[in-house]
């Protein structure tokens, strides 16, 4: 009944999140977990805080070994750096496992873009076009099917998943979009490198990679899918001061003019607010459509004022979502946050693997 | 030769700073400072860190009072709630003061536009011609012979600086701007509400006061001086866990044509990279024009790849200020960091009060 | 099946955990939850972190009314402030239903004591000897027959459980006992106060309550019960910038000298070591029988030279303890981690309600 | 009439200080400040931050030489890694410079003790009577005559002030000291290493190096010569998520009984009172001869219940010290702040340099 899965690379913060989704996972069974570094221990010793959960003082770390862990795990998870995925994924694959990856590796359609953005030949470009982009809310039916998901990035999901629905529907231009992102310090992954250190970090708010950070390749590609034209973005990712989560705010042109501001001085102001109000409804009709079902997004509530906040989703697979029209500027805010290692990692990766399995979607994630 | 000082209300974070500056400013001499609050205690009691500067010791705190302040100081500050800032300056400045007022009262030049921004009408009307907008690096000149000076707010400077010189040489236009800005916890005061309790701040990032804060009608004002039009901008602050520190990202359009992109398909690649280190040049001595000689400006420098950090300014009265043209999008990027009580506040009104007095400018400010 | 649980007042942390624990509680039906501040609002409106739990969209917050609680509910837990919570106990258990106190109302078995620590008459003193404090581990047969449980507070809890079983074995001595403490911002309560502002508390470190914090008596009282003597503590909590913990070190003696330091000159170094490994064996052995199977209790590893660390505990009812003898000084140092707020709070409160419910101790806290 | 100085290792915490504190240091002329790193560039390219002091920008990072060094300087600071120092204390001090040293290379006056604590012999142990232990506070004299000073650590400073003066007046007994210290983490130094990345120290406190840290070397050297007979104490430090400051509670036995508790069932409570009394007037009037004119050491007023707190520290040479007697257990309890950088290291290397050099010993200070 229990679906067999393993990690490869449990030892940064988005593979020891896993371990602790799937360890309590009530449909998976945890049958072996790889590291280097750790082999040999059991995970209750390596991450003592999970000891209460069942197996964590039986299951030991082992060498990757892709041979055994196909005869292990019907559904392997890679937790393990750009790179060095696909060097698991192909063997895995040929073997019959099914294959959730939470690095780079696969999520680019086109392994030209892929060269640009990350200076090197893709490895495994064959498997580029039979890889399925992890966002259930967006994918869910090729998911289903798939035999190698590329789970997403954490700013790409905060960037696709209040974007996309907009752009199908045709409700906001494809162009000049703007997404400004703050995330936690945990997306930098556990590296022993001076500018993450607390000192460095305490205290201090910094842009970062302004203005091509390597996410841009998978944002645009799926917005330029959504939009069924070449979407390019402005993006810029700031690092803030706390361990988990991620505050996007995007800057978005809706088709319709709703303002009353100078820039448009022919419409009345009446006008305006007329425009406005049925800009408000289509746009809450969008949303609600795409996402009223969604057991992992919460559309926040305008008539409570209510916006996003970290600490709200810190912990857990949501997605918070809240917009704002700006009858001044005539532009669209919308704003997301999410935890940068659950719903923009691991949790997402474990919503994929429910979906694959015909599982209740939140099935360990609740 | 020392010029003699008050401070009206100086119990918040802002007035505190303030206190500190002006105790170790080499040209000035606290003869007074006032709080309801803790009238009849010395500096050293109510602010134990300040107990080694000379006179916190015997300084004691009085209740307020216009006359007896007209006769201690020769300049007096204010640094006290929006609103009742004009009941102190209206009688001091008759008394023939000079008044620095830390608050929004004497920000803008227009009574209608305070009015739907702070929602009453003006209290002193007639003092919002006469009073100067204490940004050094704009009005330094009108400055010298203020009587009254409104210091600016804290989000408007980390705005207006990186801004004013590229609208003023007409670099960039006058539509479309956006700001995106993150400040410390200590830029909501110190007030005893729920929202900015320890457990509720830490580990969260929030947007707030979207799509009109209070700050845009000073700072739309100031652009649109330097813009000589009408300008509107998109502007979205967010509260982040630091105690100190604002970061501003800002999104500009050049007036000149330089990305390879899509969106302008005629200009080939090779004119495009030439036109974009055309821009980048006329960018760096725009900012170099303006701010070279600024002691508190530091201009990063792209050929070290330094991207503004606000624990680099933290404690001082410095703004950085650093910028990347995106060939990918055609826009300039620009960021600034800055203390927000500081540089964004009683660092400027310190500043303000140098220019006034004919001291060198940086006196008490390194 | 399912038992019928209400909780009474739930705005405060430990009342909002509590409420998510309850949510979450495989075996317990939550049929009401009461506030005066919220009361009509949904659960998920109110708090929109627990929206995913069944039941958070239909649950409303009601007024608190001790006749309509015992109709809807089987066993009552009080999140209240102290001396209120009485007022809820009284009816309740009148009216046959159990209740669990998270407040300090029933902790103390002698109202003199509560006179002298709290500064008022205790408001139903016959009830003091009939509630059982709520400590599973060391009281678990009686909490499995009480119909009125106190839930001992944070700093007591993480007192307690590493010193109870040395006193018991009488291993050390019941006199100079030093318990230093350090505990996060949450422990203070959801309080709009100028102390536990963001800017207060970040960057800040400082003991408080020193030397006599009111949870000295319920610590002392159980002290003295294991050891059968009164015992007399030194206890000095400080307030750190973090969330979530409590990390308590503390200082004992052990009943033999095993040091061969220049304070027991007689001792020569070898009967030391041997001395020392034989207290080591007895020390390690007597925390093996009072916790060796308890699911919460995490007994470090000395082997792998393993210290408590607040972060290995957070969000999770466990606490951790580790030991180390000083044969320098002859000292017993023992340091705990717990989450001051599941630990500490309402993940004990729902331990106690496994307990009295027959249900797996660790239904609802895995 | 300004001093020549120079820093030897400026990029870590401590040297980076001082590097600010000599800058703005009336008195001194900062000649040459080396590091293999930074080697080529100017201060203010390697610390931005610096750039408003005058020199920042012509002065430029050096290779260390100690020749050229006694040629540039008469004062040299050596921020170097323990063992490190050594190396270039013996040949300046050769060449004629007197040296400041912030290491732990010179503390000890034994050199068996040294190998006993840092593992390996002392490469200079002629030197180590020579050298003069930097507490100002407590050897002033020595320090205006010393050639080569050992500026104490950050730990020992925080311990010894507030326990000397009571040790050499007999006040307190020299068994059973307990010193329990909480650190910033720019106590750890800038190492890129896992444990302090920002998401290990954020939410985290623990403890470490239990029971034997290096420091109690030299703190309980410094105990032994203020009581004269050889003084063991307790030691437990913590690592706690702030960028600055220690916070130190000591648990003391006073000579003289004054508890009413169950312990001493002789004296009757009005004796207890009457004791109690006269003891704190002791240890008042042993505080205020020690420590009434010193211009670093802050008293807490226990008039006005104050307690230290880090923040009101942090960025000054001060240390705040209070004390309480608990008449229940007959302890006192003596809390001290200071900033671990700056009292603890930087701050009091000038403050002793100041005094080497007969300046007014806050020069450059406050």
């Amino acid at each position: 009944m229990k679906k067999k899965v393993a990690i490869v690379g449990a030892s940064g913060y988005s593979g020891e999140e896993l371990l602790r989704l799937l360890l309590a996972h009530p449909l998976a069974e945890l049958t072996a977990v790889t590291s280097r570094q750790y082999a040999g221990q059991t995970v209750a010793q390596v991450f003592p805080r999970f000891s209460l959960y069942p197996g964590a003082k039986v299951l030991r770390f082992s060498e990757p070994n892709a041979d055994l862990l196909a005869k292990q795990a019907e559904v392997v998870f890679l937790a393990l750096p750009h790179g060095v995925a696909a060097q698991y994924a192909v063997p895995l694959l040929q073997l019959g496992c099914q294959v959730i990856d939470l690095s780079a590796d696969f999520r680019l359609k086109n392994d030209a873009l892929y060269r640009e953005f990350y200076g090197h030949d893709h490895p495994a470009p064959d498997l580029l076009k039979k890889s399925v982009y992890g966002l259930p809310e967006i994918y869910r039916a090729q998911i289903r099917n798939a035999s190698l998901v590329a789970s997403p990035g954490c700013y790409p999901t905060s960037i696709l998943l209040p974007t996309v629905p907009l752009l199908r529907e045709g409700l906001i231009k494809p162009t000049g979009i703007i997404a400004d992102s703050l995330s936690g310090v945990s997306g930098a992954g556990r590296k022993a490198e001076l500018d993450y250190l607390f000192v460095e970090c305490n205290e201090s708010v910094r842009p970062y990679a302004v203005p091509k950070h390597r996410h841009l390749s998978e944002i645009e590609q799926e917005l330029s899918l959504a939009a069924a034209t070449v979407v390019t973005i402005q993006f810029t990712p700031h690092l803030i001061p706390v361990n988990r989560g991620i505050l996007t705010t995007l800057y978005l042109a809706p088709v319709q003019h709703f303002e009353s501001g100078t820039e448009v001085p022919a419409a009345s102001s009446t006008d305006a607010a007329t425009t406005l109000a049925a800009l408000s409804e289509k746009i809450a009709a969008c949303y609600h459509a795409a996402y009223g079902n969604e057991p992992f997004v919460r559309l926040l509530d305008p008539a409570r004022s209510e916006l996003p906040d970290t600490k709200n989703v810190a912990g857990t697979n949501v997605i918070e979502i809240a917009w704002r029209l700006d009858p001044r500027t005539g532009r669209l805010i919308v704003m997301s946050a999410e935890d940068n290692i659950i719903k923009g990692a691991s949790g997402q990766a474990v919503q994929c693997f429910n979906v694959m399995c015909g599982f209740s979607e939140t099935a360990g994630l609740v």
